[in-house]
């Protein structure tokens, strides 16, 4: 047992950090300023600077590092952790470093399951961060919780699949930009539970599908990467060979994908988490109330410390989670994801809720990002199911396991 | 000790209850609708339907409530609060019965303290509904928790007031029919502590008042009642006779605005929070998942079960302060006063954030109206200072009555 | 509605809290030093002081308070609320003004239900307070909570009837002094659920019942108010006219004493509460740590005005409680009944928790009452069944009452 | 980074399971048997069976493994910690593995610190098992989170010192078998801060030492590992050379045994939480209540659930510690070890107080371990200090960081 990251982690660690503080946070202003000059508020990754750092990040070597394998940094999942972390602290920075996503997941899919053709067509520009994509799984009138819940139509004709129903909160399918969505839906509804469905790769620009409106969370749209958007699917007609590694592997590819983007999600949440701390650290000794500093205060000690507990170790279990996956596989490290899905959100709310109470009303405005940060969290606690759903899983393995 | 109301309240209630599920719920989307083609989109006051649902509430007596006195309703605390409550169900409400903070606030000071050319000028048009109003209390730079903190200043010059300086979150200041701002600063900062302060009267149009910009709460900018504004003074000069109650009267005034705004503020947050247990329940009776309505589940029984304790308790405690102010008086209710604005934002919040759960994303979002109340709620436990302010308070008044 | 007590309530209010601050508070002591004294330690209820409180305590006109009607002092529910809340103050007193359970709900039963001949030989005696009682509810295989549970037998066999099996945390029954019990069991397992079962009277010398042994409460044996005991019944015989006012009547009997029976409990929880807040107001003014008293320190505030707080809320939605009780009786207070069966023990218990939490060690100790308290109040969290049945129970009525 | 226990760990995991499950459970009741046949009940370590016991632990060769070095096992703190987690699903294994508090923290003191002749007197015979003894640090009338508080006098007079003053909470002390107690006091009040203090071994038998009385927990004595005594020194005179690594080291003493024995208290809590985990699955899985097993209830899953998720993330954080404890010291550990510190007892307690929720009422009771480890692990709250003051010094510690 050893707590020490590998060489390769630290130094990156270190640029990527470096990069960040650099490159990133000074440009966030300008990022937000050229956003609102945009004829279309969606298109956020069309921001001049975003380019530029884009080009930046390449060139120093910090590009597609989520990415296993040849075709991306080749990182383990517990070496990748840490960085993501780093990202976290920059509403920016993911995409920056062309680790945003549903971009990555996607990437992940077609890189595993993609054709030969598939891969020439969508995952090459991806991985040059030249187009962005959505991921359409969740439904409106279904429990998403469950991926066997599906309704949408996915019927061969011919040489085409013809695509029936609704989807919505499809992340960065605003932005005209995205090109390309991996679609989720039912090829065989008689099949066997999981083998009835199919992932499709369906491009913006197909007749009938219709971009009908943002989903708001909280008070915010999300336009700076491409909002939450509701999709109608009118007979979307795809050729065949749009279908992602064959008909009934739908739920197989979806399971694929959840692992390394639940470390992902947790890592950036610990970010985020470490920033507010910081933002916490500072006002506390900034601001003074009836003539003391506030970090002379019991209960803004309680909320620092209390912070710094939780988070430490919550790390941990993340990080112990990245290391069965690359040891044990993600089969092995099942109960452990499903745990850091629970709690992740639940810690960083409370951190960021105390964080928020320790800036006044500030905390809950434009002028801090502890707000926004809040809503974003709060969605996480319904992503993939709710909390709840979660829960009764990781109950029900742990009364399997005590029986033995 | 008798826990029904009294026939004049029982009756109220039922006709402002009819007159909300009659009139204004059905207004609601019509609202939305004409407020958002208006070019100003924060001119609220100005939507059409607005104007009519205003005419029905006068010609159905249902008008003033809030306000003692003849001049108003003439109900005491104890009856105008679960009338308050009724219209916390609906964002519109109060607006429509002309019950809506800070006007009612605003016409309780010129009712109490207002010269008899104040009350002509400004006082009868607020009656009437014709304009709208501000309070200028809060400021960027200081603990806004503790009015002798206030930093604006307030200069005799002749027969003029000269005033300088900042403030923010001043609640419906960005709507142009916000004709009048009773604006709290210094006047004399080298008096008694709590004679340094006045209020002066100051039209929204005096030359060096500018409204800078719309604080936003959770993305929300809440241009549906008049956004929080930030202002700045520059030399604004308004005649003397704008002063009220006399230099070194701030304070007091202050204070005598804010016990029944407290009880204003909790009674309709615990209407919201009704509304919230009534779409709970909604919710749990038509969602199925995992072959089970919701409403079968533990977890959200006990979601059900605790809201409905823990608002009944609320309610009491409410009442029971309305029932000092009127039999005691606001000194008397000092500690109740302090306990419900710790006790209801946080009740309420809890309640809000299950209810959201229970709504799965949809509840975070623009389908529902969950998301900005929990927003508006949380709010609260920064207004007229943080939670940790009033629970210090408390808990000093409770050392000082154990120690007889 | 008002929320002040009536003039007889307020009258007796001053006496019992004079008698318990002039007699039986310097008496505590005494009493336990004259409790281990005692051969059988069990036999609480002859300790020499407790025998002379007693008739202080009748000579006061103090006594039997709980009773309605012409037997006993003929209170409103509401009228004897805030004295039981005096009376929880001592762990002594309840017994001193014979008004403790489980001979309250004991001598409510025989009052309403008891034949003549079982007022004279048994309700009697307990009203003047030379006799103590139990009563046999709960067995250990099955969940309590549930009255239609009960597993024990009573049958008919000629003149007689003849009963077997277990119970357990019989309260008072370790006593030798508590000479009758009231034993709840089927009469007919094959009627309708609510007609199988019934009570009946069985002296405690009956041959045939077994008092096993003492149920301990997180070491403690509560022997000063004769503990917990189980029991075995291996066909104990009595004579028919032993059976409460027929067959079948047992359910019925049991629900009529609930509602007063909670009432009480909550009432001298909150007395409890109260107690509690003294000692940590005290403690807080008398304690230094790091050169400043705890009283001073943020987080010692929060537990106090927290602690105010939710008291005072609890105690209005008991009161509250107790007049619906009295004005539309217990049916018509169900959820109330069973909202603040929910909500004393958990707010009592994060009370005395912190209380503790306020004294180091020494909370934990026999120095102080409040571990003591704290072991009493975690039991009520099972009392009628667990927390979790009766939320899930109100959360019923409240889903019900939304569909109105 | 590896979250994987070295394969001496892994082999001493399994030897110390299965003598657990083979050899000290089965012998628990025999041990409470025998104990309570015994004459004076706080020799708890003259118990037959517990001698037996420690012959067979020694024979396997699981003798002292808490002790670093070549008179121990030799094992880090890293390798040890998952032994203790072992050791604390037993009341009765620290003891037999010579592994109890505060013998452990006394050898490692007297390793480290005690001259040959104390080693030879006292370590010995400890290392051997043969006597036990105590630590008495803590005092009634001060707070003794904080060592320099402390007022026992140690004066020198001729060749002797002389010892003056109370302690409590002394664990360990009733049983007269504790032979020797190593005490702290002050040997010089006008030296600097962390050099007043002074440690010194003082024989149970010396003239002037007396063990006044055993404090409780809630209603438990403890006398199964010797209570809490608490003693009064009255001119008790040992000679110099009893004294331990010069006078004002007492403060360096102290602090050197903190870190080791948090970590073993941290990680045998975590043990009994896991029995605690254990025990509930059991229930939830055997009882039946409303006709579904208790496993099938929404708010029981919940309980297990995060009953794992807590106990999971807490014993990474103590294995960190330790990990830090052996690679950086005690020193670079000080936030760590103060963390594990706050938040164990807390987790823990919230595990046991779900697991007694679980088993109703009887979980209170002698019948399930489950009550009096809950009143073990709520007195951890206030060992060394109550929590307070630890969350107040990691805060510091943060601010400190943040400021860089």
């Amino acid at each position: 047992m050893d707590f020490e990251f590998d060489q390769t982690t630290e130094d990156l660690r270190a640029r990527v950090r470096d990069f960040l503080d650099a490159e990133i946070t000074p440009a966030e202003q300008v990022f937000e300023e050229q956003l609102s000059a945009l004829d279309d508020p969606w298109a956020w990754s069309t921001v001049p600077v975003f380019e530029e750092l884009k080009e930046k990040a390449k060139t120093a070597g910090l590009w597609n590092l989520f990415l296993p394998g040849d075709k991306g940094a080749g990182l383990t999942n517990l070496q990748y952790a840490p960085l993501a972390e780093i990202t976290g602290r920059s509403f920016l920075a993911p995409a920056v470093f062309n680790c945003a996503a549903p971009d990555t997941g996607n990437m992940e899919v077609l890189n595993e399951f993609g054709s030969p053709q598939q891969q020439e067509q969508w995952l090459k520009p991806l991985l040059r961060g030249e187009i962005r994509s959505s991921f359409a799984m969740t439904e409106p009138d279904v429990a998403s919780s469950d991926a066997t819940n599906i309704s949408m139509r996915i019927e061969r004709d011919g040489g085409d699949y013809v695509i029936n129903g609704r989807k919505w909160w499809i992340t960065g399918a605003m932005n005209p930009e995205a090109r390309i969505f991996i679609v989720m839906g039912k090829t065989d509804p008689s099949a066997e539970r999981h083998r009835q469905q199919s992932q499709i790769l369906v491009p913006r620009d197909t007749p009938g599908l219709i971009v009908k409106r943002g989903m708001e969370v909280f008070g915010y749209d999300d336009h700076d990467h491409g909002g939450h958007a509701e999709l109608e699917f009118h007979d979307v007609r795809v050729p065949a060979g749009n279908l992602i590694a064959g008909e009934g592997m739908g739920f197989a590819i979806a399971q694929a994908r959840l692992g390394p983007g639940r470390i992902h999600h947790c890592m950036r949440s610990i970010g985020l988490a470490e920033r507010a701390i910081e933002l916490m650290c500072e006002r506390a000794d900034s601001r003074v109330s009836f003539g003391r500093p506030l970090a002379d205060q019991g209960v803004v000690r309680d909320w620092i410390a209390q912070s710094r507990v939780r988070i430490e170790q919550l790390r941990l279990l993340v990080l112990k989670t990245a290391w069965l996956m690359d040891t044990v596989g993600n089969k092995g490290a099942h109960s452990e994801i499903q745990a850091i899905k629970i709690v992740t959100p639940e810690t960083v709310q409370w951190i960021l809720d105390k964080a928020i109470q320790l800036h006044g009303a500030a905390g809950l405005s434009q002028d801090f990002p502890l707000a926004k940060a809040y809503a974003g969290i709060r969605t996480l606690r319904f992503a993939d199911g709710p909390d709840e759903v979660h829960i009764a899983s990781l109950a029900r393995s742990e009364l399997r396991r005590q029986r033995g």
